[in-house]
């Protein structure tokens, strides 16, 4: 494998991938590091209505594997790997990964954000046995069984509703009193009989023997603690991007995504960013494709000026 | 029709689509206003093999079709008419157009930038068939065959040193005796074998069977008239927003373009603009349209707070 590119695109979901199209289409020396999965959270998303070209929608993991198939089709080179740092040495830049270190004109950093976890007695344990944070992958294995979803944003109540296909009854456990989900959405979700909220409530502990069996609630306005019954819990509060290795090589915002201009730049010169990973992203696989095209151009002007 | 919306969209092209498609999805009363063909310039684009999703290319008018249907799927308005001035009054904004005034409390601009033609026989005919205008699109159909680019800024030089990875020969083609081009751009252009250069030389007509085979030119200085063999011409003589109607209203950078930060906000509360039509855009669809939804959501939190 080369050692040396003209772009590092680290990150395989529609952010990489778009700006692997675009640099490998503009004969760049490309290569895309990814430590998961080609495609991302989209390859998890299940049904995509809003990517413009597929009016009747499309299956975000059909769309990830359009994506993947595109951006192949030239000279991307990719590589399954963990990015740990990226060192400046003037206008190089190394990126070490656990599969050696590679130099780069510019790197483009589409690492996307991770699913927060709950941070509770269980969690851990009962990961992929009842605990889980995508219910395209998992939705399958509660059929006919009671499940619970924490979170009220957009991506809690698209899998609610998913789960209504499958499980018995789907609760959703939401701090506050009301969601934070499209009113599209809401109505969706307050219109299914399947789907029960419990507001104001947060989960403590998960428990069971060997696999999920119910959950330790608390009511924050009453202090009241009570029990659910549920064979599985989806985990979906928020986002986490994974730039702890980038603290002392571009600027973060507090939430720890990094800041970009509108040409997708970081304050490093050589260094842009793209998709989830960066601050005021709106987090639509859109929005992220288009940034990985703008950073890929921009790119390809500070390499070649 | 009604005369009072959420938003207001300028322009039909992807990157006001798919701020239609968002603002609509997510309950907002919109309304579209396109001046001239629906789809914008990727409708005469010819063939699309850089948007992500379509591993096998497509149509820029089918892709235009189908953009267009998904937006129109959810509540979104659409009318044709011409914009004049948008007033600020307030919060309010008055968007006055040629079939009557409207008001919003928040405006996206889309307009996009137009090509500038070279107005000559055979241009229009030929466009999407040997005829181009962007060679980041369409650079890949010539492999092995000749082209020429007509116009000697950072862009045409940038498109014809882009062209030598695949062309046989690039003749670029330019009405005055020296270029635009910055220093870095024009050494790399002269050092390059394969590109040649025709100075005080216009295109006065594009010949050909079916696709592009010839251009007929003419020597400035001379007045000498020649013929020049190419598969394909690129004119890269500049592209202009339609942004005369906003320069008392937002800021524009000194070619008209439409001055925003990262969330496609301009300095004007309320008004965002999104794709071609602003500074810095790498005038991409995938880009455009991602574009149009991060501004979708900006003014959605603009409005909702």
């Amino acid at each position: 494998m080369d050692k040396e590119y003209d772009v590092v695109i680290i990150g395989g979901g529609p952010a990489g991938l778009t700006a692997g199209l675009y640099t490998a289409r503009t004969r760049l020396n490309s290569l895309l590091i990814e430590k998961g999965m080609m495609g991302g959270r989209i390859a998890e998303a299940g049904w995509v209505d809003n990517y413009p070209g597929f009016p009747d929608g499309i299956n975000g993991y059909d769309l990830a594997q359009l994506m993947y198939r595109q951006a192949t089709k030239y000279e991307l080179k990719t590589l399954y790997a963990s990015v740990t740092a990226i060192d400046i040495q003037d206008r190089q830049k190394v990126v070490k990964t656990t599969e050696g270190d590679f130099i780069a004109k510019a790197v483009i950093i589409t690492g996307g954000a991770e699913r927060q976890k709950l941070g509770v007695p269980g969690e851990k344990e009962f990961t992929g046995k009842g605990v889980s944070y995508c219910s395209t992958c998992d939705a399958l294995f509660f059929q006919g069984q009671p499940v619970a979803v924490v979170g009220g944003g957009n991506v809690a109540i698209s899998e609610a509703l998913h789960l209504t296909k499958f499980a018995a009854r789907v609760t959703v456990i939401h701090r506050r009193d009301q969601l934070r989900a499209t009113p599209i959405l809401q109505e969706k979700a307050f219109a299914e009989t399947k789907i029960g909220f419990l507001w104001h409530t947060v989960v403590e502990a998960i428990e069971g023997q060997g696999s999920v069996e119910r959950l330790k609630l608390r009511q924050l306005k009453t202090g009241e603690r009570s029990t659910l019954s549920v064979a599985g819990v989806f985990v979906s509060i928020g986002l986490r991007p994974d730039t702890d290795y980038l603290k002392s090589t571009v600027p973060l915002d507090d939430s720890g995504y990094i800041i970009t201009n509108e040409k997708m730049e970081t304050e490093v010169a050589g260094i842009f960013a793209a998709g989830d990973i960066r601050h005021n992203s709106i987090r639509q696989v859109i929005a992220a494709s288009g940034d990985g095209a703008t950073a890929a151009i921009h790119a390809k002007i500070f390499i070649t000026g």
